[in-house]
């Protein structure tokens, strides 16, 4: 079965938000062996309708998201409307439930919110737990005068449809589909090793397999390399990978590396204290991203300012002197610092130049120390360069400082 | 002139990364009054030449993103080349860099790397200063065999394609576009006022202008307006949203609040400090992705535990047994802590329930206290309930203590 999804949003095209619908879409219906074929973004405007219409006879699902809040750009259930060639009347269970929905929040009532009762002929609603535009789905028509696939119409802001998609959407999907096939996808997270040295690890082994798609994927500190095919294919390529890559996987279920960390930290009923100068808190910001964080993760001390590396630390500011405040030996004394003042197991800590301003000959915009510090073994320090832009470095400086201490949990 | 997207990568219509080049070149091209009329994304097969071509008469230009690179996947250069009935040839100076290069970098060559080399015939290279794979730019062809567009090819990694974009590709726009429309864009970013109250407060007022087109676009904390018309309307307009909406307006040109923050600060000469509980190190980490923001971000104290609060930032252990960790009087005595421990201007605080567990009836999950305290003035606390997923809760937290901090300043 083909699939397609429409995104609508005038503010997509012009780029002030950028799209999630479909790398959360695409993950929900894979087990059912369905793939997004083409994605198409569109603004609001009756381009919409050109579209679903000239769709219709290209896929059997078509899933269309955006544009069924209250404002006046918000167009997406009328065109839907048209290029079904159905008509819209308004609900009056809906309405009821909008008018209280609002009230317990205090909102005004206004005329474009009662829109948002308004339903398609026939279509079946989806309800809207987390907000109040509800979403609609159309049954495949193709008897009728408009020869038409399954359509999903779904609201905008993801934290309302995703849960609408897990909950409503996907029984409907489900019995769409009735028998899978058997197509298995795996992906593999890796850090520490680079997209090409991951491709001569794996590729020709892996492609030797009948019947395999590899695909690789790098982010900044990771590479993520899938697999999809049917269950023999998988196990043949799922065994070359583990045995060419080993210990730089940390995760074959998408999870991030943070959460990797975190449960190990779990399972060895240890904790953590974060000491970071050049990532400025962005290490402790992903690790208490991760539901439980507070078990194991006891303190994060962004020491940006000199005096606070010596104050909070407890690193010699002579030894910042001596050696600057970008240097192994600080790295070392920020850990072991952290370590002690938190009463930590474990003390990780970074110091670098995030740029753009800042670097030397001697250490360039890009530098950076990790350390690690625990108290059974030496501090652990590590030097890398990262040139590039400072979202990007602190990205990079963070995953390889998560990656050191994953390793070593894995001791 | 129409102007089409395409993306290339069967990584993102499987969701394992999520596409910025729409944001990044319609924010680019917007100043020549150039717009993305629609975006595609197809996977890394013969789709992407049937999606080229049938898109050959439905704009005059053409971008095409991604799968240049040196694995087995990156067919793009090929699909392009046969779309535009052009050969491919290998370009002797571009393979002697990329040995180069490689080199340099101490990567081995292999036979992938060397298809980087191949250019279409009669195409003008875009250089690529952060990666390996050149883009191309073939010149509208009209009056050939295949009629064609012009059509931009770059490179899939954002750090290669941006910085391409901006060098080589727009002085090329530009010497197309020739005159461009007096068609002009304006946002504003807002916080601290909802989606609703926004529209309610501008909505009717702006569309009565004639000529201006009018867009929301809600995100975790903020709102933004655009505004898009004739430079009069824009200049009506604008009195309207600035007169509505005064103080909640923190940027009208896409800054982000924290960089906000940050100048309001240096202007000042003052700094700052801040005491995370619940947002776990993100505002921090947000204060220091603007660069220069070590003048005036002195240190961030990511006191998860209870022990950390008191040791660190000095509060009183029988504060948090009496009122608990989160509290209003915990949240105070924090901003305080951490602007003496510090020393300086300005110190902010977070405490508050993350989630998904560690709720009560009396403070569910979603509640926090936000203080700031400033050394001429008594410290200020707020309390927000913000029922969301455990992200979500810590950007809203963030940009709420973020907020509180820019209004101070405003003073």
């Amino acid at each position: 079965m083909r699939a397609i999804l429409i995104n609508t949003g005038t503010e997509l095209l012009l780029g002030d938000v950028q799209d999630a619908h479909l790398a959360f879409i695409a993950r929900e219906i894979l087990p059912l062996g369905l793939r997004i074929d083409e994605r198409r973004t569109v603004p609001d405007s009756n381009v919409i309708r050109r579209t679903v219409t000239e769709l219709f006879r290209r896929c059997e699902i078509l899933f269309v998201t955006g544009g069924l809040g209250p404002t006046t750009d918000d167009i997406t259930r009328e065109m839907v409307a048209q290029s079904l060639g159905l008509e819209l009347h308004q609900d009056a269970q809906l309405l009821a439930w909008l008018q209280q929905r609002l009230q317990l929040r205090g909102i005004k009532w206004s005329s474009g919110i009662a829109r948002q009762a308004d339903v398609l002929a026939g279509a079946q609603v989806l309800p809207n737990e987390n907000g109040s535009a509800p979403g609609f789905y159309v049954k495949a028509n193709i008897n009728a005068r408009v020869v038409s696939p399954h359509v999903f119409v779904l609201p905008g802001p993801p934290r309302e449809l995703q849960p609408m998609f897990t909950k409503f959407a996907m029984p409907i999907l489900k019995s769409i589909i009735e028998v899978p096939l058997p197509v298995e996808r795996r992906s593999y997270s890796i850090a520490g090793v680079g997209e090409s040295l991951v491709e001569n690890a794996i590729g020709e082994k892996v492609l030797a397999i009948p019947g395999i798609e590899l695909g690789y994927c790098a982010r900044p500190g990771e590479v993520e390399v899938r697999i999809i095919g049917n269950p023999n294919a998988i196990r043949a390529a799922d065994a070359v990978i583990r045995r060419e890559l080993g210990v730089s996987i940390f995760s074959d279920n998408n999870e991030a590396l943070e959460a990797v960390v975190v449960t190990l930290l779990k399972e060895r009923k240890e904790t953590l204290a974060t000491a970071e100068s050049c990532t400025g808190g962005l290490i402790a910001n992903q690790i208490t991203n991760v539901s439980g964080a507070s078990e194991v993760f006891l303190a994060g001390y962004v020491t940006y300012a000199n005096s606070a590396k010596s104050d909070v630390l407890n690193v010699d500011s002579k030894l910042i002197d001596k050696h600057g405040a970008v240097s192994e030996a600080v790295a070392r004394a920020m850990a072991e610092g952290a370590r002690g003042r938190a009463a930590s197991t474990y003390g990780l800590a970074t110091t670098g130049i995030a740029g753009p301003t800042g670097g030397s000959d001697e250490k360039p915009v890009g530098t950076v120390y990790i350390a690690l510090a625990s108290g059974d073994s030496e501090i652990v320090a590590k030097k890398f360069l990262f040139s590039t832009d400072r979202e990007t470095f602190k990205q990079l400086a963070a995953q390889a400082a998560l990656d050191l201490l994953r390793r070593r949990l894995l001791r």
